[in-house]
């Protein structure tokens, strides 16, 4: 407790603009990482190809060496996902591991101001630099299947078919990052007009301004064909009950939030 | 009509993997990118740097030089967002253009089947690869700017007080990315468990399956503290009202695609 640790600051992860809603806190990072459905990972695929490329993955921060660590305690990165053979090769090959950027953003909000340049949305948005290996370790890499799974729907992992047998093990590939830095973005409140705008009689009461919050909204369940049981169990129903309400009333209160006047924009 | 425009294919935007999702027309590719409200975009910071990084932006795809051109034709990535000055130096000072990658992706449907393996989601993904640079022409920069405004909300641009002025025109940075190749993934259907599973009464009459459909929700406008227009304006409410629809129809439709059964996974 009274605690905050941050990431190292280098050249790679400093955010130049928009200072202001820049966060370095394990904590902070962590949880946009771990609350997005889905990661964008980037990696090379090689000194012939002059582009970056970006597979979209699902992934979650947790540690296997110390279980109980923390959000805001230094974590791993694991990712399951659309693994290419060409990331899983780099990484395999690689010694020190595949250098990779992992992004989540999140949208909270449409802040509609009076000029189209100081539009702008809430949102949240975290990036991780590491060095991803895939797991070899068997155990670890249950651990982390199970950590993955439940992302996905809280508890979801024990109300399913396991442990996987060995086809699902081989067949399956987890990568690990170990992350060096990491930067976070916070944009929340409402609209933030300049001087010359928000005197304009005319453009006042012409242009409404204000915020559209957004959320991932989950829909009633649908059984597939196959399903056998009658009632959609309670650790889906109250997953999407606690989510839709989650999600909700973080994009409104984030409306609310009071930026220092020299932070707005 | 009767043509449909494909993106090459390259080593570097060949999709390896659940190929028969893969797509590389111009128009399912260009439409996912201009219906996500953020795209992911990667490039190299430099030499001494090993990782790629991550931007969230703002884009959409468009041409300035043939505007009445379809979704499913040759169109430029427009980006504006988060810019950092490192992204906006490195694509000034390039002479084709900074190699970047543009990725999109979206979660229609948590798709949850009876074995931890087996379970996916329902989404659409497109990934862009390309050259930037910054648009100098300002008749190019303000149709760029409109375009981008008018996709967060349709017609926004002119319920808003425009033109930009000369301030704004110059604080604004607009990149254009002139597109190499691109593919496209898209996961639709129910779920897709192995015989093995299938025939375990044991494992179907414990484990529910099917699909969670997901969507991005817009709620009730929240008018700014500055706000002087009494009611909500139309552009914006049938906005929030159509998207919502679309939404949601989206994800609940993506579940009752029949694939073929080669197909399923």
């Amino acid at each position: 407790m009274g605690r905050t640790l941050t990431y190292p600051k280098r050249t790679s992860n400093t955010v130049n603009r928009y200072r202001h809603r820049a966060t370095y806190d394990l904590g902070a990072i962590h949880g946009i990482i771990n609350s997005s459905q889905v990661l964008h990972v980037s990696f090379n695929p090689g000194p012939s190809d002059p582009f970056p490329t970006i597979l979209p993955m699902i992934g979650q921060m947790g540690s296997f060496d110390y279980p109980s660590s923390g959000i805001n305690e230094p974590l791993d990165c694991y990712l399951h996902g659309y693994v290419s053979s060409r990331i899983m090769n780099l990484a395999r090959a690689s010694d020190e591991g595949l250098p990779i950027c992992v992004a989540a953003s999140k949208v909270d909000g449409l802040v509609l101001s009076l000029t189209p340049n100081s539009h702008s949305y809430n949102y949240r948005s975290a990036v991780l630099h590491g060095y991803a290996k895939p797991v070899t370790d068997e155990e670890e890499k249950v651990w982390a299947m199970q950590l993955i799974t439940n992302s996905v729907v809280t508890n979801r992992w024990e109300h399913s078919r396991i442990p996987p047998d060995s086809a699902e093990m081989s067949s399956t590939v987890i990568l690990k990052a170990r992350i060096v830095d990491g930067s976070g973005k916070i944009r929340d409140g409402s609209v933030s007009d300049e001087r010359k705008d928000t005197g304009n009689e005319e453009v006042t009461h012409r242009v409404w301004t204000g915020v559209v919050p957004v959320w991932e909204n989950f829909g009633e369940p649908i059984p597939s064909p196959e399903n056998r049981v009658s009632d959609v169990p309670d650790h889906i129903a109250s997953f999407i009950k606690r989510k839709n309400e989650q999600n909700r009333v973080y994009a409104e209160d984030a409306v609310k939030v009071q930026l220092p006047a020299e932070e707005q924009h």
